[in-house]
């Protein structure tokens, strides 16, 4: 592996944890899977298909989301929306990523 | 799973890859692996043995951790200090880290 490479790596392992809160956070706007594709790219959680698509059915089945079809256009198409137990996964995620993210600070000041 | 390990799993997973930038932070100053392990802990990075002794291991491997043994007590002991590699590295990771903490405020603003 080269620097870049392993810096890619470290880099998507620190971004990993943070789209599950990220969606988490979108949904409450409900929306379709590749509109949420989108909106994470734009917003700096940017991840890809193979990636995100389990991960909602995943919270889905989990409770953390609903579904629903939309079959109002010619191709039915699911869109999600986070539940009540979602906003409450989204709030102890945010307080825990605050925590992490203070314990970075006191790192890097004495450094 | 219950809710409780369902929470618990999302939360190890945003605190997984913060781990690499403690350790490279914190053995700027030279230790050994179980007193990192400690000073992990207390500082809010909990992790066990099994997870951080391999890591170090692949830290020193792809050049960002030096390592010697210590010889002069009864049973040698390795340790670790974060080489010129290491604390780039670190530089990079805690950049990433911050755009990420601004993104994840900028989606809690909103909600």
């Amino acid at each position: 592996m080269s620097d870049d490479d392993i810096l890619a790596m470290h880099l998507q392992e620190l971004r990993r944890g943070t789209v599950v809160l990220a969606c988490l956070q979108l949904l409450r706007t409900p929306g379709y899977g590749y509109g949420l594709l989108e909106t994470l790219d734009a917003r700096g959680f940017a991840t890809d298909a193979n990636t995100l698509y389990p991960l909602l059915r995943r919270l889905e089945k989990q409770g953390y989301l609903d579904s629903e079809w939309n079959t109002e256009e010619a191709r039915p198409r699911k869109f999600y929306r986070t539940s009540a137990a979602g906003v409450s996964l989204a709030a102890s995620l945010t307080a825990d990523f605050r925590a992490i993210a203070t314990a970075i600070d006191s790192l890097t000041e004495e450094n």
